[in-house]
């Protein structure tokens, strides 16, 4: 049977792509060598380093950003080079994995995933470091399995007080274009990204923003790479055109995501993400549910992860809640899995598909006869209005 | 500035468009007079027929809702022919001025705005008639201006309880495909309908259903007509033609539609808007406001007009709530002008959409200083879960 | 079983829609009496007159071309008025026909449908009537069912040789945007016109360019009319709406139209119309082939009209070319039925497009058995190289 | 200036993409990880193991076919293995750089891009390796730089003969849906595949089709690898889902090239592929150019590779067509740059496109001054017609 009207695509990502993106990336395809595609390909180029804010390099694959948490690793390091990750979540464990797979020796600093990285113990470790053998610091910025936000410049400053030579590299996968990144200024060697969270965009393009530190490490990294590979792409690059096929219509809604970006203006892109996030942390407190992240000051815009109350299945709640409201909430990964769900709001999003998701969640609770009080939409529209 | 997020069409029609018929619209247009046309006619000309329930004719034209109204009247009626209307709000007053304007004596049963056409005032009037001079009685089904629905299958019995022989017109232009509708069974002899409403299209096609009866008055009938002439339709229609260029990209939308509706289950569409009417007259009555609409159950499943408080403008509440959150509500119109707004709950819509909605409105009577009392959303959320 | 490839629309309207006109129809829907539709009303109402060259008044209908037609015959003529018709093939028959439908005497100067209208004849004919009985003369610019084209402006003159107060309409539907059209420059009072063909839109908009003196005659004018009314018009185009809904999404495709126009130059448009019908005389005269248009220098670049060899079936070659090729050809109407062939090649086209439509006109002919020479397609390369 | 009508994407991949699938991949995103997804995924990669035929594994990449080239290696083979490669032509060359990037010692048989691989050169070396050095025989079977093909089923014999245990590895990224293609029957391990090609697509999928004896292989495979590894794919796709996020809207449009293909008969797709080679060589032939591929018998039916006469640059020639004739051909590469240029008759192609390219080749001859014979679009015509 047919249900009416719009899916709620609650999810911290893919976010509901925009009408605008769907329509550009439904442009017929052009020759990738073409001069007509020069222009597509250093528009996307030039236009990501204003997102990333950086005046270095950005790499732009047709991957999943899974694939560009691989490209950081394996252009900038060595078979057995050790890298000090911190334990944000599940995602900081998934490239902790990752960097293993590789042959690297990775160190996990270990967190209770209810807050951001603890930049006080990425001193403390690196100060032990006399022999400068961690060759990079890895480091989520927005923890898309918990909701929280790394503080990714006092994390440079920790490395900086420990007078530290590694790398620093950061996963913003889901934060970019929802939350403040500074690529330059925060002095991050290889920031990690994708295309289908604040970008707006479907899953498919993935990106490496790269300091000239970074490059530089390239030249003598000894990782095995080939698709990945930062030098190949340099030359190319420059004119706007890639040294293999590029993902061509995405590449369109890039440049089409980047103009409305720009229209809406990125502080207020941050500031609404920043109010939502607010808004939806007022909802699930109204409930009278914890919302995941603990650390205050560091919840994120982009997702409010919240805890089950005990001997409930966060699982059958969000089954029961995408049957009757039509929308999908995210579930809880490893560690949390059926205990957490997790509300999206981010990308394109207003107040009212705010109120939309919350109300989904507070009749979904209802509906699964979830213990919480009442009144959380009605909370959230009070900060709102 | 860029507004994110999607926009919120909440007029009562048109209605937002469903992604799988923008879709289906933007498919290359083919020459409607080869033999794959046919087949796009044939299923549009039929599909429509299940959707008015009928048996008899059903004519599609390339025109807004207002030509069908048109249409109706010059194909069956002749010069200075007496008409019977009822007053239920503004767009059974401008069909009375477009009877006028063609030459017809337009006679009105006045009304209060605040409810349905009533059949006992007509039975009485047509008694009165024993010349017959009345040839035809038109009534609105679902008048968009207030939000009530007039008892058509109870108008069909008063003209049969006065042995009237007069033609029943009914407009049921934001009703058809949103409230149950039955042009064979409820006696019907001209049906008017539009695109840009339950069908869930964009506007510019419309519809006549038409009984035998009335293709038989069409014979003799002497109002001057072409574009509208039913006459013309017939013969190309059988195979799935139109006797000028038809609207082919509308028509794949409308096809579409179609199925989509049955896919949804017509009456499962029926009860969706039934209860949406409900739940968002909850709200308003919450709030403190008045419903336009007084007559209990004829309240309107597709929209709500709600009366503005004494002292408040109802265009000034709606650009400030479309400018602060971005919604589209409907104005009052000519008799109550700026004194009602209405809520489009119309379409493809589901309940998460239903709660933005009154949120931007809740949200937007605050914003606006419009005294109300609280909870109106979360009135609405209890009804629906 | 599918067929592969683009399929060739070559009847002369609908023409190919391009994917920018595809993708603008296919926008959301916006309430068309909001502050954003306003921009979009106005800026195709605006740039409808630079299309026409006038600085009068455009009106657009949700409609069909025959609507158009319709609409400059009631707003500014009364029942029993002459008007004098020129036969230049099917459409000015049809809409001679729809004249006396409509309760005008429609006198028609006969024509061979081999050229445009002919002013001398016109001059001639209204050089008699003294006592200005005459109240239209309606000519056909381009004459789609025979691709000849009427010299408008030498019409214009004849009307002035003879001193005649009668309004001059022209129907332009197939020339708009093909063919240079000057609807001030030329003195026309109205101008008729259509969506699917120069405007490379859908079918579903009409339009008529009103000058000043049509405008006063609309005040008197008696015949019925409601939904195609100037006068209603007038007032809410001002500000850029409509009295009643708008096409809306065929306008969003309106506005695309008229900036790709402008994007190629309406100059080269019209250069690249002759060109191409240049090049498809070419190769049918080397096919052995008669063009319809006998008339020197009066030959369409919108279409060519081909006649089929004596005993040969204009339609089954077009069902075989069809089946075989995936081209659609236009028929023969009417008087030509079965004898006549036509080939668009008008709205968004270029020279590879129309050789491979040639060349599918050409193994076509070979495929029935059809009498010819080959070579046409080579000629044609000839001409275009 | 805007330039009119389609531009013909005649390179031999990116292939246009039609209209169906342009609309596919523009539906909105949905969740990876809820039911509606789990369709999407079964029914692409089902469907892919028919399009390979295939009853093993399918593993479908958010990547360009560079990518699904470094799959096929990292996960069957370790560091320092010896592989047999064939240089059938520039793609050949690229994959024997990977592999040798990838650290494996790549050994190649030489050729003279003039054909595809020689099955008995690689049964003679095959036999030499007695000590069974050689992991893999890597061989193209569409060589899109060259335009000849690969005779797979041969190879294939050629190892059995030699009774070398090497794993077969098959690059068809421009092969496979055009020409016919047996994974299973042909005894390949591992099939390397692309979406722009045949299947329609634009760029941002790839494929391996993987034997058992390949998945053997791949628990021992000693090459690092994360992102590409297939043991991660077997249990998420299992149930239609994937280890990381996949690439939705490419898979949406997968799905609807996969029922195009079928709709229109895959044997009817590789016969229209071999017809238009045909037909594009007798019109090289008839210019008085040669065809690349000098192999008889081993001519692509997806592109034909021309051959500029001495003294004239392919990229000049491309470049005056582009300008002129709005349409972009293939250029050489690497050894034959500037001396070669491709026309694609591949994908989404039909008889009038074809004339049209060839026409475009032809104009463009003789615009660019280059000898050669009239008559190639006529002789391709005589052969089509």
């Amino acid at each position: 049977m047919r249900k009416a009207g719009r899916h709620f695509l609650q999810i911290p990502g893919p976010s509901s792509v925009p009408d605008r993106i769907l329509s550009a990336i439904s442009r017929q395809t052009i020759d990738h060598r073409g001069p007509e595609f020069a222009k597509v390909g250093l528009r996307a180029l030039e236009g990501m380093k204003g997102i990333f804010n950086t005046q270095s390099h950005v790499f732009i694959y047709p991957s999943s950003g899974t694939g560009a948490w691989e490209a950081a690793l394996v252009n900038s390091l060595s078979p057995g080079d050790r890298v000090l990750m911190f334990e944000t979540g599940h995602f900081a464990t998934l490239w902790k994995k990752l960097a293993e797979k590789l042959g690297l020796k990775a160190e996990f600093i270990e967190g209770d995933w209810r807050g951001g990285a603890d930049p006080d113990q990425i001193e403390a470790r690196l100060a032990e470091d006399t022999a400068h053998e961690i060759k990079a610091v890895c480091v989520v910025h927005n923890e898309t399995s918990t909701g929280s936000v790394s503080p990714v410049a006092a994390v440079r400053q920790a490395i900086d007080n420990a007078g530290h030579p590694a790398l620093f590299m950061v996963d913003t996968i889901s934060g970019l274009a929802s939350l403040e990144y500074q690529h330059d200024a925060w002095g991050v060697d290889v920031t990690v990204s994708g295309s289908q969270k604040g970008l707006m965009l479907p899953p498919g393009l993935s990106f490496n923003a790269v300091s000239e530190k970074a490059m530089v490490a390239n030249r003598t990294a000894g990782l095995q790479r080939s698709y990945w590979d930062w030098a190949e792409m340099v030359g190319p690059n420059r004119t706007g055109y890639f040294p293999y096929t590029p993902g061509t219509n995405l590449l369109y809604g890039l440049n089409e995501a980047i103009d409305m970006l720009h229209e809406e203006g990125l502080e207020n892109v941050f500031a609404r993400h920043a109010r939502h996030g607010a808004a939806a942390r007022k909802a699930v407190r109204t409930w009278g549910l914890d919302v995941l992240c603990a650390a205050q000051g560091q919840e994120s815009g982009v997702l409010t992860a919240v805890v089950m109350p005990e001997g409930h299945s966060a699982d059958a709640f969000r089954a029961s809640t995408l049957e009757n409201f039509d929308i999908s909430l995210g579930n809880g990964l490893s560690k949390v899995a059926d205990k957490v769900f997790r509300i999206g709001h981010l990308g394109d999003f207003n107040d009212l598909m705010l109120i939309g998701t919350l109300a989904g969640v507070e009749m979904g609770l209802k509906k699964a006869n979830v213990p919480h009080r009442e009144g959380g939409v009605q909370a959230a529209m009070a900060m709102l209005a």
